[in-house]
């Protein structure tokens, strides 16, 4: 992609207040704040969005679940049926004649759909996941894209005959959660919480150590495992020892639910046995924009954003200083197997080299007229200090090579 | 993919009002309705709904627009500085605090996100887009995915430094409109209306016949333009003979919007004489969940859908009755090529044939013991009266030959 025909528009001076993510995300051209809490995602924020979406799809098709759409507009009618209008009432949003709902989370609207379609035994489990715009009242949104109140989540519902489905499925999702987290080059601990207004029961998240995240963790590093602040007081004493404390951004969470949702929206199915029962459900959230926003508070430096190569906005940040037909060359020829982003403004090479690392992309590439005389193209990782000359004719391999050696983690 | 893995729940009664689109969606599975114009889009439906995405993007690709995703939720301040709080106040969303708008579309929110970053002639001209979904006060939606309260759109936003760049651009996205509407299966009209709130000018909409069709038009089928019944007393007397009219569906529309929104919200650019200017602007809008409507209402008959193969969830309903091995083979070498729905239930014959004419993927297949003994296996297009008998090891030439002769509407 060139730089000229695509939309990116850095920023030389931004107020150096608030969160390191919206600083950095807003300076680097990958969003635009338009109120409190609320932001626009520009063409490379979008980009990682779409990578980091397929990496969640990928995992829920393993998982067996099927990929819907729900509507963000619910009844207020429905959530009075749980209850939730009153334990959630402080982050709804209600429209001007309260009869409507732009809905946080979506536990109601597919319990009561399911109550339409299911009938027996044989319909179960149910496995359906979604990928969707929520919205949520904050009063003080200060975290950047870690705290908005519009944002985009993964959410998976399951819907099992008994109990013993459900856990097994449970422990599945958890699996294939530490599994996303990995590929997003993002290190999670599962830690035990409370039910946050969904469940009485404990829950379980997923967090990412980070001194900007909102919550408090004890975490086991062996064992990957942890407890939220909330619940310390339920720390077996023989575990605590073996833990450290630490601030840390939670990206997941998954919830037994029991009954309680079919109970509320009369749920049933028929059973073997011929009694109508309740299903058992839980529910699997992961918050994808805050995910962005994990990323770049996590990968970055003085000089601007580092992305892990799976999630990154392109993978090559290439500049021509020749302005020549082989420099074109090289263009196209970068661009058959990777995806390239070509500065070809008429800026200086300073301004350039200042773009490239802001905006973070694995490996910048340069070719100028001296390197094309001796043969040569210089590559440099992002996170290397130091250019490596490599023969023009060995740029296939040498690119493959970089990646081949950065890993998941950047 | 198998039926038994994927979330399909047809529906043998579904009452017979409404609109024929919701109808036919909800009785196959592809919709659930959760209140009056808010539908859930089942997995079925989703896959539909990603192809015309898919066929969008690449559209806007050609012409040269970047995606990007803006919110919904919008300061009502913003919109009381271009008096569309006012102008649009029948059909806007607000939250019980006034303070904040849902949006139904995007105008206002982008140009104040470009006052921010644009800044010389060099920025200029700006084509942004964006899939999203779209909210829009309806107290009587009644015409199921045709006119609902929660929507899909494409939307296309693009600025120009002068109105010669900007008319040259807007007959670029009318051509590439009539391409996209093509490749979907829908033959549209470009008829001239009015400005809907949106400007004083004329604006272009694209209109595809059907009675189900909220809009009334009078159209040239030679020229594949027309006139809106709402500017009927603009048409030229010479050219009211050769018109025709017809109830039809609104499926996209272009608004040529000068620099009415750069004004109110204060959007300029220095120009190369170095004065300040106000971009002229235009939108471009597609209605995708309409799109969806509007396949069902024009491909169906009384047993059910019949999907134009390009946008059909999937291309082949594999029906086989043998239950042995053999099936599940051809089943495998039918999915390496095509996209497969394989109805691996435990229900009869009747049942399964039944549900491949409600779902209407282009081309079913049916293998049986009989055919086995004989050697042959099944083809039935959805639109044809009768099965084809092939040998089975002409199986992978008769499937192609058959995608190749549908072309573009099914």
């Amino acid at each position: 992609m060139r730089f000229s025909e695509f939309f990116i528009k850095t920023l030389r001076q931004y107020p150096e207040t608030g969160s390191a993510n919206a600083q950095l995300l807003n300076r680097a051209g990958f969003i635009s704040q338009s109120s409190s809490g609320v932001y626009t995602l520009l063409p490379l924020a979008l980009r990682t969005i779409s990578k980091i979406e397929r990496i969640i799809d990928e995992q829920m098709t393993a998982l067996g679940a099927s990929r819907i759409l729900m509507p963000a507009l619910q009844p207020l009618s429905l959530w009075q049926k749980t209850g939730r209008d009153k334990t959630l009432k402080t982050v709804l949003y209600l429209d001007e004649q309260k009869k409507d709902v732009f809905a946080p989370t979506h536990e109601e609207l597919l319990t009561e759909l399911l109550s339409k379609v299911i009938s027996s035994y044989r319909d179960l489990p149910v496995l359906l996941y979604q990928i969707q715009t929520k919205y949520r009242r904050e009063l003080r949104a200060k975290s950047g894209l870690l705290r908005s109140r519009e944002f985009i989540m993964k959410d998976l519902y399951s819907f099992h005959p008994d109990n013993k489905s459900f856990h097994s499925f449970y422990e599945k999702a958890s699996q294939s959660y530490f599994k996303i987290f990995e590929k997003l080059g993002l290190e999670v601990y599962r830690v035990k919480a409370g039910g946050g207004g969904f469940t009485e029961e404990f829950s379980d998240e997923f967090q990412v150590l980070c001194e900007a995240g909102e919550d408090e963790i004890f975490y086991n590093p062996k064992t990957k495992t942890g407890y939220n602040k909330e619940v310390e007081k339920s720390i077996p004493r023989n575990e605590k020892k073996s833990l450290r404390r630490a601030r840390a951004i939670e990206l997941g969470n998954i919830f037994p639910l029991g009954t309680k949702f079919a109970e509320d929206l009369n749920l049933t199915y028929l059973s073997l046995n011929g009694t109508r029962e309740h299903p058992v459900m839980g529910s699997y959230g992961i918050g994808i924009t805050r995910a962005l926003a994990a990323l770049a508070e996590i990968y970055h430096d003085s000089n601007g954003l580092i992305w892990p190569s799976q999630v990154a906005p392109f993978e090559i940040y290439f500049i021509d200083l020749t302005h020549s037909g082989e420099g074109e060359r090289v263009y196209k020829q970068l661009n058959k197997d990777w995806e390239v982003l070509f500065d070809d403004r008429e800026e200086s090479p300073g301004v350039k080299f200042a773009e490239a690392d802001l905006i973070g992309l694995p490996l910048r590439i340069v070719y100028s007229a001296k390197l094309s005389q001796e043969g040569k193209i210089e590559l440099k990782g992002r996170q290397s200090d130091r250019p490596r000359l490599v023969n023009i004719d060995e740029l296939d391999s040498a690119v493959a090579k970089f990646f081949k050696g950065v890993g998941a983690s950047g």
